[in-house]
């Protein structure tokens, strides 16, 4: 018997109707004769809710009692759709994290996963039970309820896929799998068949809101297939995430965007080693994320630094590097905001001649001012004015789109 | 250090506002030097709203999956009193069932506790934590979430009173204690300052809607006393429920009315030994709850048997009869339907002259016919029409109320 994890999420889980659709896929595979286990969200927008409800009482709520309060959400979901498969003549059976269990590091909120005992699952696919997990969660070895962060199903799935040795991990969503360029900005995006992990790894830092970057890392690790499909459309073939040797056919790449990126430049600092360094020492002790970064210098000469981070980190960035008391030294500080980040994403970007420069070719040709660039084995990422993103994209994605692949 | 259980229903953890109300009653407690442990319901009407979703996926859900949906409502409530508690600065942690654990014997919807380990709650209390429990849920000895049915919260807590030798239970609720009779109906209606447990458990059988049975049981059974007090008057002195031989000063007891009950009479009964005993076994098979019980009979002639049912069971009842399997023999069955049962319960009644006397006069008064009639040691109840009841309380209550105190 081979084994299937099936992860559906908030929206194709949110009322009755969607999730006696989800029993459809569900009882496809389990009736072409797989173990499956579906991990499933909150309903729509129960944690919204929940967090709503809970900003009533504190707006620094205590982490422990989130992560029990949160995970109502997930539970309430796996009961119901334990239900439905028993309302449809299946023996189904849903469990919580700590039911499982998943045990994790116990870190409130971000807690990551360190063993996943699946003794209890195997027997029950074994008796051709269904069985449900609430994604999300786990419980630590204190016995506490800890959560993943949102988007966190995602991981469940996949860690619980490589714990169970399934054949596959399949991710529903309401897209039928990862487009070249979002498909609402750009008409003629197309469907990637196929990517590797490092491709889907770089779309998801770059904006592309598909899977869970951590998912994605123990997927690699583990090298469990990811199917990402659509939960609404019954011949879904979805985008197949898998090791690059294992990659078939034509191979397209992809642009993601990610916007409210801001840039700062300290000019004039001093040509120290280390001295770099120290912004970045200031700014994680602060818990803000620095994403591209680019230094130019003259021999013995003053440098220049820029970075990139998000917007709402922008005014605690400055306060913090006119503040520093690490002794960062420069002449000033300036910053850009309202910026996106378009990435183009794929395998052969570094080995195949004129990507880079075909996608600067379409930028320069709407006049498009880059303000910040950075480049990978797998990824070229521009800093553009916000406003012209999405002319961008339309115009890299035409640009590159020779014939039907981009990379 | 004593320790204080306090329970907090549903009305009384409705919303933020009422959850900080709540955290008011908490912390005069522990201020006052006591450990304190607190156990609540789902707030307001969550419970009936996830039972309405579940409604929509079948008419009869699966026992198990239904506790897992239904104990959800417990975990929010928890978790944000326990938040409440934090956010005012004092150290709060919160428990489901299983995280106590309070092990059951794993029936759905209507587990009873087994056991109930209390060292994780003990190590807290000892360090001035206050704990939050989740009401009306266990775990069972596999793991499974197995839920007490409505009212259970109450169990919980007595159980969790017992468990840790509290010094007394807190049982906090809408209104001042419990009273002579539904003040919205008798205006005149007295607080009962003390009763027995056993008149707490006549008067829950009887209708009022004050504790839940079970809890009145397992109080009585480890001599756990009782405070059944307001959650919204500061001054709330409410009423103890305890020992006779603790009990003090006046001694009064209650009226309760219990309506949608139907009196079923089988006349001509064959006058055999165990006929009568048939009756009970066939509906009691058939989970119909028999209450009162009355029959008549000449010597060697046939008998008549009556009793009282809830209205809701009427139907199945008379179809049980009719297609007996058991050999029943009677030539003809006849109901009533629209009766209310109003009893009269005190510790004193057996040993007071003309309580039932008056209460009977009250009734002939209002040509209120009684159509069935059960007395006990300490209570008397009567079957009357439905449209009557409330005029039939009035006047019992009138009727005893002599001075400040009825039986």
């Amino acid at each position: 018997m081979g084994i299937i994890v099936q992860k559906f999420g908030g929206s194709s889980v949110a009322d009755t109707e969607k999730l006696f659709n989800v029993c459809e896929h569900v009882l496809k595979a389990y009736n072409e004769g797989n173990g499956v286990v579906v991990v499933v969200s909150a309903q729509g927008k129960t944690t919204d809710k929940l967090i709503a409800e809970e900003a009533e009482i504190s707006n620094k709520p205590t982490k422990r009692e989130h992560d029990v309060l949160v995970a109502t959400g997930e539970q309430i979901t796996i009961a119901k759709l334990a239900m439905c498969l028993n309302k449809l003549g299946h023996k189904a059976v849903s469990y919580m994290g700590w039911q499982v269990p998943i045990i994790t590091d116990g870190v409130f909120g971000e807690a990551r996963i360190k063993k996943i005992d699946t003794a209890k699952i195997m027997k029950d696919l074994d008796e051709g039970t269904i069985v449900v997990v609430a994604g999300f969660q786990g419980v630590s070895e204190k016995g506490d309820i800890t959560t993943f962060g949102r988007g966190g199903s995602d991981t469940t799935a996949v860690a619980l896929a490589a714990a169970l040795k399934a054949d596959k991990c399949e991710i529903f969503t309401d897209v039928d799998g990862v487009f070249s360029a979002d498909p609402r900005i750009v008409e003629d995006a197309i469907k990637i068949e196929t990517m590797t992990y490092d491709e889907m790894l770089e779309l998801s830092s770059s904006g592309a809101k598909v899977l869970h970057n951590r998912c994605v890392e123990i997927a690699k690790n583990f090298e469990m297939p990811i199917v990402v499909k659509s939960s609404f459309e019954k011949e879904s073939t979805g985008t197949l995430v898998d090791r690059y040797d294992k990659m078939e056919g034509l191979h397209i790449g992809g642009i993601a965007v990610m916007n409210d990126v801001s840039k700062v430049t300290l000019l004039g600092m001093a040509d120290r080693i280390g001295e770099t360094y120290k912004i970045f020492k200031i700014l994680s002790e602060n818990d803000i994320n620095i994403d591209i970064i680019a230094q130019s210098r003259g021999e013995h000469a003053p440098k220049d630094v820029s970075f990139s981070i998000g917007t709402e980190d922008l005014e605690k960035t400055i306060d913090l590097l006119d503040n520093n008391t690490e002794g960062l030294e420069y002449t000033e500080i300036k910053y850009f905001t309202n910026l996106s980040k378009i990435s183009l994403v794929g395998v052969g970007i570094a080995n195949t001649p004129g990507v880079a420069a075909s996608m600067f070719e379409a930028l320069s040709e709407c006049n498009i001012n880059m303000r910040l660039i950075s480049t990978s084995e797998i990824k070229i990422s521009v800093l553009i004015d916000e406003n012209k993103a999405e002319r961008a994209m339309k115009a890299i994605h035409e640009k590159l789109t020779l014939g039907k692949h981009l990379v």
